[in-house]
């Protein structure tokens, strides 16, 4: 006997809140487990506290109540996992190993680890002969795990390219001026979304035209708790006056125009998700080497004209080449519209069961 | 006794629907007009059948039952009209002294009429002693009538300026093909409004460059019932192959770019509305000289990069003097979305009452 389908989406949704009481920058995957009874009951919780701590099933089954830690009684447990149980001996066990030696009846995940290292712990619990079956609440699950889950895949961090633009098309006008080409909603929302990536990046010549602070602030400028780190590539440099050395984390420069080279870096140094705003040469070479993973576009409703775009030239020459994305939001705020989209050819995720 | 205000609003939209009914392109406005008893029942109904007939209210009047047509049965009635009563003879008597003689008891019209000859028709009855209101239903009926409004304050067509871009505000690839950058949903509604507006107007270096028909189809390429009538400005001389010379109403050349008097030149030929679909030197000379009243950006979910844009420069040099507008609308249309908005300093209509 196994928990009702919705006592196990209820458990998925707890597992996803336990996983973010996890570190959100650290090399390893946030993680939640939930262990359930037969009827539904949580007996155990646990999540992962970041490098080197035990793995949230561990944690879990080290929580079960005394009675339970028994091969036999665990056999009437089921376990919910946000990800695929690990199935590699790191600084920990594998995951899959512990759930086996429990006593563990059944398993659900809602993501699978497609790792050639650490992945494979499904199969290793269903070769024990658990039933194991992973896509419960997988977008979800997904979503949340989006940065790390593109650097899984990818080998370099999630690449959100941000501009805001009038109707036209324009950041700003002839003159450079843009502030405030969008409303305040608009540009709440903005520093929200710097404030939960990992980097904020931007190359040389936005860093010297706009001055930015890079920084994530409140309406009323003070800075969020979470700040991005700010990346600066290009090969200008920037004078020590520069607004974005008083960011509370000192800037990164990564000199040349290798985006794919400075992504690889940033990945190594466990940042999963950039926030890109601009400028439009940083941003073209991104768009064209296909290593954006979502655009957000803030538009105004003002029209400018003038020579100053998002993007310059992506590589498109004809309209059958035209990069295709599809929206994923289109939300309102104030009077500005933001549209969320995301490339149609989607990246490479990890593997459904 | 008055009717009630839900059986005045329900006879001001049976009114617009009256309207509707006469000819939509007529140097007249559509005018709908229902008359009530006090106790809300409809007794007579009438729409003006365009230039030389009858008015609204005059039509609707002819049509009341024998008994109530003496000013002391009229007493208990209502009139109510989509637009003020007129106070001029022009190829018919004025309407607001039709209403004082048939002994009317009380009327509530939806907008005023700002015309120095015409309008005054509700500061005439009310000096007849007959209670008088506009505002009914106003916006709706606004935005129906709002070709002739605009056409009544500014003494040209209105301006609807339509583009469709990627998300980086790029109208065509870098070689000009743009076929399709948007999906059959949004071509779909782009050909709707065409066959609603009077005239479909573009640049010779779009007519060239294009060879658009300027004809609004149904998706299997047929023609819609209603075609707008194409025009062309620009100096270029347009060969006789072209598209545009099939459309079923012969095409109207303007020479040079004087955008505003190519408007009054329309509109003198009865021509209360038009669809501009370009190329960017129209659009731009238009929204430079403060010649749009309603914009729509059909923006689909790519991205393309390169020369092709909108608009190119008009005449905005710094943030401060950006062309503010007000979003209407924002719709989904498949995966593209178009934004609808207004200029934010309003064209001046008529007065409210």
């Amino acid at each position: 006997m196994v928990p009702t389908p919705d006592a196990l989406t209820a458990a998925m949704r707890r597992a996803l809140q336990l996983a973010a009481l996890g570190p959100d920058r650290d090399v390893n995957p946030q993680v939640g487990c939930v262990i359930l009874a037969a009827d539904g009951t949580v007996v155990a919780e646990g999540w992962h506290g970041g490098s080197g701590s035990p793995h949230a099933e561990v944690v879990a089954l080290a929580g079960l109540p005394v009675p339970l830690r028994t091969p036999e009684a665990a056999r009437q447990l089921t376990a919910v996992v946000t990800l695929e149980p690990c199935n590699h001996t790191g600084r920990t066990g594998p995951c899959a190993i512990a759930l086996i030696e429990a006593g563990i009846g059944a398993v659900y995940f809602a993501v699978s680890d497609s790792d050639p290292v650490a992945g494979g712990g499904a199969d290793r619990l269903r070769a024990a002969g658990i039933p194991t079956e992973g896509g419960l609440l997988r977008a979800e699950v997904e979503r949340f795990l989006a940065p790390w889950l593109t650097y899984r895949a990818l080998g370099r961090p999630r690449v959100t390219l941000k501009w805001a633009s009038s109707l036209d098309g324009r950041t700003a006008a002839a003159d450079g001026t843009s502030q405030w080409i969008t409303g305040p909603q608009a540009r709440a929302d903005v520093h929200l979304r710097r404030s939960r990536a990992d980097a904020i990046l931007v190359g040389t010549g936005t860093a010297l035209a706009d001055n930015p602070s890079l920084t994530a602030r409140a309406a009323d400028g003070t800075l969020l708790e979470r700040q991005p780190i700010p990346v600066v590539v290009g090969d200008t440099v920037i004078p020590e006056e520069a607004a974005l050395y008083a960011h509370p984390t000192p800037p990164l420069f990564y000199p040349g125009h290798d985006l794919a080279a400075t992504l690889t870096a940033l990945g190594s140094r466990g940042i999963r998700s950039v926030f890109v705003e601009g400028g439009p040469r940083v941003a073209s070479a991104l768009v064209r080497h296909g290593l954006v993973d979502e655009v957000l576009v803030y538009l105004a409703p003002v029209l400018l004209g003038g020579p100053r775009m998002a993007l310059d030239s992506i590589g498109v020459t004809t309209i059958g080449g035209a990069r295709r994305f599809t929206p994923v939001h289109t939300h309102t705020l104030g009077e500005d519209i933001l549209i969320v989209a995301q490339p149609t050819a989607p990246i490479p995720n990890t593997e459904d069961n």
